[in-house]
């Protein structure tokens, strides 16, 4: 296709070229399409993504993110999506782009995420901006080959290694060319398309909100947010996933002495902040990992029909799951992983006290700390949570401060915790019943029964992980629904991060599906 | 005095000029006699002690430790001590010297300790090897000034900032004036003296006892080993020490998945390895400091009369230290911490699994290691003490393990602790009751009525450290007593170790009635 340089430009001869709505354009043909043109520009493919992945793209490097955002902006401009950068000082720019289809009733917003995880390249087999191909993936033998020149066949099972391969520009390298097919076809979506590219998603998207409200007129025309973000199934069957937990860190730092005391001068005597420490955790959950926090589960919002019927139907992988990660024993044995994803989850991610291994010594540690990893689900709202936390951690008789305690606390006060951390995330979730949900629910199914087989898409009421999806389906009071593409075993936010080529060409499969969905019929 | 080269030589000397046994020498005339020689000349032996504090002493830099040896064992000489470098292949040298009193029917055995604890240089005021005198201590605002020319006063109060200045080179610099007084005088100790200087001592005396087999038909005629080492009681009085505790060191680590996994995508489901470790914890002792291991308590051999009575002797210093270390709380309450010092102990030195603070992520750690510092009494075997934690392990549903466990024992056990460590050096006690230790309380006694005040002397039943002890009670069967002079404030195995000045004139006035003690006369 020729090359453009104005995005409005553009704009206006893509929609000189494009169908009328409602015109003979089906989800098959759409599709149909999309493969054609995927399966005669597969090593052109591949070089786009190359391409793509070699802009570094961690949130705070300024220019790195810039000239990511830059380079993807003028990617979309050359297939006729009216594209520009919205700005917030000190953020990552936010690439913005709008693709309006005259006549159309339905407008998807489409949320991606550009930057990615800070990488240390000395864990990585090969820098991680120097996209490498592999005859398959690391761990299954796959070894480096060259990538494939215009007219080379290529292996479905190849997989392309480099920082996110899979989390998350895989969704903006199999975007590109659908849009691409439909515009040389002369096709035209059936719905309007809004892109929402956030670059700062790893770090926190702290300024997603406000890049919303900066263009809250145009976002309020959308029906549904498909977030184009995730891994399969573990099965590595394809999935849709309605809803994400929040997530919320807390700190829990107990005292003993002033100082590290000798174990031998001290012990039996000055107070064993780990043990203290202990028995302060032990109270939290118990052995079947039921959390004993009063409260905890009491504000659960409960799921519905359609979640139910979907958890029914989701593959028993639980057993699978748990022999490769060594793991004879689950918490909350006999549910299912699936099911207890939709529970409020708290863990210890972290301990800290003194030292162990070849740097223990013979001292009584002046504080223990654990950070506490939180979960949430619908219903759990961050704030109540981290005060039903504090609440148990008085229960058990410590005075709560929120600073390291002065002389005058600590000589007041047999148990002092410092607790801090809290806010972070909250939960999302979208109903299974929203008719807008069930269109792209039929959409995607056509899609992977097409790439995976017959009925080989999960619906996962919930998954475990949490994006900012709340901001879209509680703030701006939209459906959001996220849509993945990845193979489960992509590496995401590790070293040697890879992305299978089938999963890229399933990803043309879904998206030409869900751009081309029947009109909407209620 | 004339320096002499061979130890031999001046053996021969030493006994031609020695007066005889049961002469005119009695105690108080020999403290006299050392405390009119250092009144002449503290600047030369302030001059002598920084001489000695300069040489480096880690026990694993061979080069560094044998010039140590070398060094003191010509001092030694030097005052008429037979003295000699006994070796092991790989050990630093014992110091090893007699001064043998014809007609002497007491033999004293003198343990100390010629190394240091390593030093990280870059937390000291000073270079650890660069003695240096102040004012008063760095705490109270001492400041550094030059060492006193002859015929300087000196300032009891002075601190003379050096590794081991407290640990235990401060009985070194003292013990030699004593015999040069006593030399230059013509006096003899009332007693044959056996000198035994341990050169890793902070390195475990891994050869004390290979050393003490090298040497065994001298040191069978010991009738009482004095352990010069340790600090004064916390309340700055001198004090007499009957036992010590034993420690030993063991490590847990409890198993989650193989690998951390995503607290968003496993957590509610994946085991909790933090939580798991911390019910484990938690069970092993209360909320009152008492060790619920089962057995913990049934083999601690009872103190006696004399003992008990020492206790209730002892000043009622728990009140301050609380205050000092800003405790509201200690374990055992209302035992003191002398009686809890004479009781098994199980601490916590470590916590260690994912990450706290700036680096804690959103993990479900596959590991939590847990440190233990246990500390043995009399009674408390190190073998039986590990055993009975290991049953309690059990016992709370784990299979225990010494190694990481495989997948096959993973996948059968849902519970799994890797418990390693033990071993370790047991406790000692030597019965406050015996004969030779009587003596040396009432020398002892009058030492400290002379330097602190009428009454001062603290007689503690055990101490909670721990020293090789348990090798001189019960491997060779002879009573032994820890005998400290250094303040309590010295800082020792931590940067900016010190030695208070009136400390060190103490030693010498401790030493020298020590070393005319009357005739045993039972």
């Amino acid at each position: 296709m020729t090359m453009r340089t104005s995005g409005s430009l553009l704009a206006a001869v893509a929609l000189s070229v494009l169908c009328l709505p409602g015109s003979a354009l089906t989800a098959q043909s759409g599709a149909d399409v999309a493969r054609a043109f995927r399966e005669a520009n597969e090593a052109a493919l591949l070089a786009e993504f190359r391409e793509l992945l070699s802009y570094p793209n961690r949130a705070r490097d300024t220019e790195d993110i810039n000239r990511a955002a830059a380079y993807i902006r003028d990617r979309l401009i050359e297939v006729g999506v009216e594209s520009s950068l919205l700005r917030i000082e000190g953020a990552p720019p936010l690439v913005y782009g709008e693709l309006m289809v005259p006549g159309a009733e339905r407008t998807l917003g489409i949320y991606v995420h550009y930057d990615g995880q800070p990488v240390d390249p000395t864990n990585w087999t090969h820098p991680p901006f120097e996209p490498t191909l592999y005859t398959a993936s690391m761990d299954a033998g796959g070894v480096p080959r060259a990538f494939p020149e215009p007219g080379d066949a290529v292996d479905p099972e190849w997989r392309i290694y480099a920082r996110s391969a899979g989390d998350d520009k895989a969704p903006i390298a199999a975007i590109l060319p659908v849009l691409r097919s439909f515009h040389e076809a002369g096709l035209t979506p059936s719905s309007n398309l809004i892109f929402f590219f956030d670059g700062e998603e790893e770090a926190g998207s702290a300024h997603l909100g406000q890049y919303m409200d900066m263009q809250r007129e145009t976002l309020d025309d959308i029906d549904i947010w498909l977030f184009f973000d995730g891994p399969a199934h573990q099965s590595g069957r394809p999935q849709l996933t309605f809803g994400v937990r929040g997530a919320m860190g807390m700190e829990v730092t107990v005292y003993g002495a002033t100082r590290n005391l000798h174990s031998g001068h001290y012990g039996n005597w000055a107070p064993d902040s780990g043990n203290i420490l202990a028995r302060l955790l032990a109270t939290m959950k118990d052995d079947q990992g039921r959390v004993l926090v009063e409260g905890w589960y009491d504000t659960v919002e409960p799921i519905g029909e359609e979640e139910r019927a979907a958890l029914e139907g989701m593959p028993d992988y639980d057993a699978e799951l748990k022999r490769e990660l060594g793991m004879a024993h689950s918490e909350g044995e006999p549910a299912s992983l699936p099911e207890r994803l939709l529970l409020p989850a708290l863990n210890i991610r972290g301990l800290t006290s003194g030292n162990t291994g070849e740097l223990a010594r013979n001292v009584i540690p002046n504080t223990a700390v654990a950070s506490l990893g939180i979960r949430l689900v619908k219903g759990t709202e961050p704030d109540h949570m981290r005060q039903i936390i504090v609440d148990h951690i008085r229960a058990q008789g410590f005075h709560v401060v929120a600073e390291d305690p002065d002389m005058e606390t600590r000589l007041r006060h047999p148990r002092i915790a410092k607790v801090t951390g809290g806010g972070g995330s909250p939960a999302a979730r979208t109903a299974m019943a929203d008719p807008y949900v069930q269109e792209v629910i039929a959409a995607a199914r056509a899609a992977a029964d097409r790439a995976f087989g017959q009925g080989s898409l999960v619906l996962a009421p919930g998954m475990g992980g949490t994006l900012p999806l709340h901001l879209f389906t509680d703030v701006a009071g939209k459906p959001a629904i996220i849509v993945p593409v990845a193979n489960h075993d992509n590496n995401q936010h590790a070293p040697n991060e890879n992305l299978r080529i089938a999963n890229l060409w399933y990803a043309i499969d879904l998206y030409a599906a869900l751009l081309t969905m029947p009109e909407t019929v209620f």
